[in-house]
Order: structure tokens, then C-alpha cells, then sequence
């Protein structure tokens, strides 16, 4: 049978293990698929440099616009990265009438609506799963596996370098800075870690599940963000001695239809699933109305396992291609958009004062949470161990983020209160 | 639009919800599929059974077959349970071109091969996601998520009220004829528990994930089975004090193309994700040659997560039928059957005997191990703190099935062994 021919737009890791799944396991898939699946051309940056795998030396092209214009080619792949660049090969390939599969989350984020619906128009698939948790089929699952379903809540640890590195200071006690050099020798983390260790990684995955879990078009500035780079060997500790693991979660959570959703480090009480997800690994923890709580874990990056993915991706677009049915099933978003206020997103927080350790302190700052209607789980006074203020410690029922700023805001006047040393959302 | 045509066999536990289902999502269904979705006929045991939903009255009926040779009928949602009778139903409305959504796992283990065959014939779908782990959508997982990659083990805890069992025995020491009697009162095990306690349940069930793990046609007879009913709060403090949690897993693994499957009580070390899936949750443990491990964590049953699979399935089956591709995307097992031999299946062993309180017992013991090639991991010797005779708990390294048959044959015949007292495969 004629086989399926496929450009690829990228050979570094992804892009490697993208070849080696199809020549390895092309038994099996075309088993599936009802043909062989032929790799036709490949786009690199350096023709001359050693692969770990091996490809035909007249494959490669250093012109992307090789790879798209080339009639003979079916499917994109395209695991080379990148965002306005990539986009117009992406856009010109759709125009062609190409299929798509992608691994990009930044391109996915940024301009996923433009690209679905261009794909809509030319009555192309684009296919992305990859793009969110490596191996872990979640975007699948997100449209097909709860299309019954009305999502609630999704958690996820989505992000590898900053799982990697909160679980080393928790399990070692060690110092961010230790852990981030460390985790940069062995490669887990980038020279320039700023994208992963400030939570924008994780957000633009947020909001690429947030839009399927919630069908409504989340766009990246929806997500509000903050990164690990100021959690402390202590907060680890505290959160520790509470009962709970501190990890960077995205969570996208909605109320009727409307929705938040952030990116933050999180305080996640021992015994929920997510606390439990260590290391480079990934979850995706989803509360649906009926289904009740699930959770989906696995490889969050790597070549073999992102590999999985795009080549899953690769046979469900061919499959349609035998079936003619490319683009009929895409998902577009069709629920207005509502961003919950600052008064609608509740959640539990810990706090974690430095104070004059003298008489009515407590009560004064108790009497400031109680005037903004933010209710207390738990309060421990403690002396501190390295100078003469005393801790506080607090631990909030669910309060709206708008109490809460007010709450933050009216300390920093206070004068008993020497510092506002951490503030954490709490889960689970 | 013209809506289509659902009939609906059974309306118990799981019918129930997929009708509260398809009425309170009926606004998110129908932008799915571009048609709203009628449940125009039901099969039900007793007419004027009180029901917890609203259901017109007229659309009930005593006779499957009112509802099977319905023409108007579109798709059969087959969710009364039931072998062969069922069976005759399900083949009937394939003959007549209807699609097929199931919850029924015993079908599906026991005749599966026979209905897909069937579907394949008329070019309908068969689609039977809550046959496996209620809410989690794992036979969608293998089928597309994993599509590129070669499933190299599944480890399943998927029935609930084995694992309500052992996580209640292991939390409170509790025996297991107390715990039994509590989940009998609480609804979480039938009146006679023999097909869930005895592991028939979990091994129908690992059939059905075998079969698309491994692509091949496994049988229910190529499961073997053991269950939980002499699991003792003695074993379950053993494995706890090694830092193992006692498991009913079922396990299909494979090497090259030769496979095995079995369920049997298993000892877990914890900090392996399934050792920490409590109550009657369920969790199904992925290892794909590339995408490595992954695990799906959710409710096993229930009205609400089960029904969610059976119209994630319906919704499926709507819109192949609006593309017109029912029936064409079907996953017919294509690989030989190769079973291994006890030679072939290898997994650690833990093993305690009660044996005679006198020297040279443990040199006697370990020298069986070596003469049937069995290396030890570890040995322990203790006094029995209930009779005058001694302990040895022993884990083995990875040993043969049939080399672990010949020692326990060899203990036997040994004197100085009163009570071969447990015997556990040990994973993670």
C-alpha cells in the first residue's frame, strides 16, 4: 500500500525519538494505520552534525520551506520549537493542506486559537498532545475521555525542573540554589532557568488545558503566575512539619462558568494523589462533576516519551486520513469567556509571620483577619529559633483572594508585624 | 437537527447515570456532536420499580427486544449486565446495524472476540470503556494514547471492594472476615463476594486490558487467578514491617511477543505509585518501552464515574455516526498468542515458613533455594512469638515460576518446615 509520507521540522531530541518510534516500531503501526509511514524529508539547523540516529543524509534540508512545500508530504511534525517563526511555517503548511502534529506548547498557548481555526477552515487536524505532559495522554483524555463529563477542577504538576527541584530541597533539605545548580549539571534544567522556575512553562500548559477542560478560548495572560525562585529550605519545612509537600501546581478551577486559573507553589496536604508525584515525573489530577476525582501521571519531557505522543498523534491523523475525516472532529472553543474576580477565587492559605514577641500581639493580628471575614483553620505562636521575634503561623479556612490581599495589605501596616515572611496557597 | 436515537438496556445503578447524565449535559453533548441526543427506549427489569430519575414512563418496557428491534433505534447502550442472554441482545442489534456502547466486562472477557468480530462485519462500533476501571479512561489510553508505543506491563488494581479490603486489613489490622462483613453492610461487596474476593472480577477485567495492551486475543483461562480470601492481618503486617502494601494486582506482562497475565495478592513496596491507591479507588500501572511509566488513578465504579465512561463512549460512537466511519476504527487483535511458560515468568517471591527452632534449619532451607537457582534478597530468622517454633521470611531475587513451584514442592517433603505459613509475588 501507498505509504504515508511525513516531513519533520526538527531532529534534536523529540525529533529523534520521533524517528526512532517509527522505524522501530513500523510493524505495529502500520499494522494499524493500513500502510507503511515513511519520514520523506527533515528540517534541521546544521546539516553536518552527529545524530544519534540513523537518517538518510539526503532527507535533510537546512530549509524548513523544503519540508512544507514538498506536494509529496502529508503530515507535518513539527518538534523544532520556536513561536512566530514556527507559526508561519505551521499557518503556510495548513494552507497546504497538510495535517499537523505538534509538540509546542509555547506555539499552542500563544496562538493555538489562530492555528485551530485555520486547521478548521482547510479541514486539516492539528494535533498536539505532547505539547502538556510529555507521555501522559491527557489532552486525549481531556476531549474525548470526559467529553461527558463537566470538569471541575484540574491540578497539575506540569512542569518537570520545578517538580525535580521542590522535591530535592523536601527530601534533602537542601537550599534552592544548591538544588537549581545541581539540577542544571545533570541537565534537568536550563542554563536560563527563568521560564521553568518562574511558573511560565507550567502556565502556558495550564492554559492549553484549561481551554479544553473549561471549552473556552484561555488565553496566557488568564493565567496568573508566580514561580518557586523565593521558596525557602524553611517554608519546605514548615509545609513539612503541617502535613503538607510543597509543589508547583497550575490550577484551573471553575463555578457555573466561570473560571480561574494560576500557577503557583502550593502547599498539598499528604495523602492527595498530586503530593505524591516526585521528581522529573508529571500529573494531571482532574476533578469532573460525575467522574469524580481521577488522576494521570507519567514522564513529563524526554525524547521517548514525548516521542509516544507525537507519534500517537501521528496515527490518529493518519487514520482519519484513510477515513477522510481530518479536521471534522476538532474542538472549538464555544463557552464564552468568564474569568472569576478576586472575590469568586477561594482557596486556603498559609501565612507565616515574623512579630514582636510581646503580649496582645496574637489577638491583634487575629482581630485583622477576623475584620475581612477570613475564617482560621489553625494559629501557632512560637519564639523563633534564630532572633528574638515569634512566629506565626496560620493556616485559613477557604478565603477569597480579594480578603486575603486586604488581609496582606493591612499587615504591612501594622507595626507589631516585623515581616510577612510567606504567604502559600494550601491544597488537598 | 435530527436528534439521534438511543435505547437504553437496564436502568439500575450505572443506567441511572448515564440518563442523569445525557439530560444534565444535554446542552455540552449536543455542541459536541451537532445534534441534541434522545434516550427514546428503555429495557427494565420491573415497570413500576420506584427510580431516582425522571423517566417518561412510556418509554419503558419489560422486553429487550421492544428496544433492540426498534428501527428508529441508533446506538444500544447495553448497561444491564449479563452473559449469555445479553449476548444474544448485543449480537442481534449489530445484525441490525445499531452501535453498541457497553459497561459489561464479562461480556466483553468472555465473548469480546465474537462481538468486535461481528461489529467489524456490519461496520458498527463497539465501544466498552466502563468494562474496565468505572471512571478512568484507560482502554481509550491504550488504544490511542499509546497507539505508538509497545506496552510492556500492565499492573491493574481494578476491582474496589478487594482493595476496600486490604487497605481497610491494612490500616486498622483489622481480619479479613470483619472487614468483608463491613463492606457487605456498607454496599461495597455483594451478599456472595466469591467473583470479586476470589479475583475472577479483576481477571475478567485484565483480559479485556491484556487483549489491547498486547494486541492479541487474550482469554479469560489465560488469566491465573488468586484471590484474596486467605490474605491474614499476619501477612499484612509482614509486608507492612518490610515496607510493602498488600495488593490485589492484576498483572500482564510481556517480553518480546510472549506474554503472561495473572491476579494474585501482591506485596507493593511502598514508594511505588499503586502501593499508595487506597480504598476502592482503582489505579491501572503503564510501563511502555517508551513512554516508560505512567499510571491513571480514579473511581472504579459507582453510578456517576462509570456512567461518565458509558456516554464518553456514546458520544464517540454520535460522531462517527455524523462522519460516517462507525465501525472502521476498530482494534482487531492481530498478534499470535504466545503464553509463557512458568520457565519464562519471573517475579521476586516473598515466603514465610514456620519451621523447627533448632541449628542447622536455615542452612537446610537456603540450600533448597540453591539447588533450584533461586538467589535470596533477603533472610530473616525470629522466634515465633505465638508457639515454640521459629520464622524465616524470606524474599527472593527474581526467580522462575517453575523453579519458585519446585522449591515450595521440595519444602513440602521437608521435615524441619512445619507450615509452609504465606507465599506472595513481590513487585516494585
Amino acid at each position: 500500500m501507498k505509504p504515508v509520507k511525513v516531513g519533520l521540522l526538527g531532529l534534536g531530541t523529540v525529533g529523534t525519538g520521533v524517528v526512532r518510534i517509527v522505524e522501530g516500531h513500523q510493524e505495529d503501526l502500520s499494522s494499524q494505520v493500513g500502510s507503511p509511514i515513511t519520514i520523506e524529508r527533515i528540517a534541521v539547523k546544521h546539516l553536518e552534525k552527529y545524530r544519534s540516529v540513523n537518517v538518510d543524509q539526503s532527507k535533510l534540508t537546512e530549509d524548513p520551506w523544503a519540508v512544507i512545500r514538498d506536494p509529496e508530504i502529508d503530515v507535518i511534525v513539527e518538534v523544532m520549537g520556536g513561536i512566530e517563526q514556527t507559526k508561519t511555517y505551521i499557518l503556510e503548511a495548513l494552507e497546504r493542506g497538510k495535517h499537523i502534529v505538534t509538540a509546542n506548547k509555547d506555539l499552542m498557548a500563544l496562538h493555538g486559537a489562530e492555528i485551530l481555526a485555520k486547521a478548521q477552515e482547510k479541514q486539516c487536524d492539528v494535533f498536539y498532545e505532547a505539547s502538556v505532559a510529555g507521555g501522559i495522554p491527557i489532552i486525549r483524555t481531556l476531549i474525548e475521555g470526559f467529553s461527558s463529563d463537566r470538569i471541575m477542577k484540574i491540578m497539575g504538576i506540569v512542569n518537570g525542573t520545578t517538580n525535580f527541584i521542590l522535591t530535592k530541597m523536601s527530601q534533602e533539605g537542601a537550599s534552592y540554589e544548591d538544588v537549581l545548580a545541581e539540577a542544571q549539571e545533570l541537565g534537568y534544567a536550563e542554563a536560563d532557568p527563568t521560564s521553568d522556575v518562574e511558573g511560565l512553562d507550567a502556565a502556558r500548559k495550564m492554559a492549553i488545558l484549561g481551554t479544553l477542560g473549561f471549552r473556552t478560548n484561555v488565553e496566557l495572560q488568564d493565567v496568573s503566575v508566580k514561580g518557586i525562585s523565593q521558596v525557602t529550605k524553611e517554608d519546605i519545612a514548615y509545609a513539612k512539619r503541617l502535613g503538607y509537600e510543597m509543589k508547583l501546581l497550575g490550577i484551573a478551577e471553575r463555578q457555573d462558568d466561570e473560571f480561574s486559573i494560576s500557577v503557583q507553589p502550593t502547599m498539598v496536604r499528604k495523602g492527595h494523589p498530586i503530593a505524591a508525584v516526585n521528581g522529573v515525573f508529571n500529573a494531571v489530577y482532574v476533578y469532573g462533576e460525575a467522574v469524580g476525582e481521577t488522576m494521570f501521571y507519567g514522564a513529563g519531557a524526554g525524547e521517548m516519551p514525548t516521542a509516544t505522543s507525537v507519534v500517537a498523534d501521528l496515527v490518529a491523523v493518519i487514520k482519519n486520513l484513510k477515513l477522510g475525516v481530518n479536521g471534522l472532529k476538532a474542538i472549538v472553543p464555544y463557552k464564552p469567556k468568564k474569568l472569576k474576580t478576586d472575590e469568586q477565587i477561594m482557596y486556603k492559605n498559609f501565612i507565616l509571620l515574623h512579630v514582636d514577641d510581646k503580649a496582645g500581639v496574637l489577638a491583634q493580628i487575629t482581630q485583622v483577619f477576623a475584620q475581612y471575614n477570613v475564617s482560621l483553620e489553625s494559629v501557632v505562636q512560637q519564639p523563633n529559633e534564630h532572633n528574638p521575634d515569634a512566629e506565626i503561623i496560620i493556616v485559613t479556612h477557604n478565603a477569597s483572594k480579594a480578603s486575603m490581599d486586604e488581609v496582606l495589605n493591612h499587615f504591612e501596616g501594622l507595626e507589631v508585624i516585623r515581616r510577612i515572611k510567606s504567604v502559600y496557597r494550601v491544597e488537598g
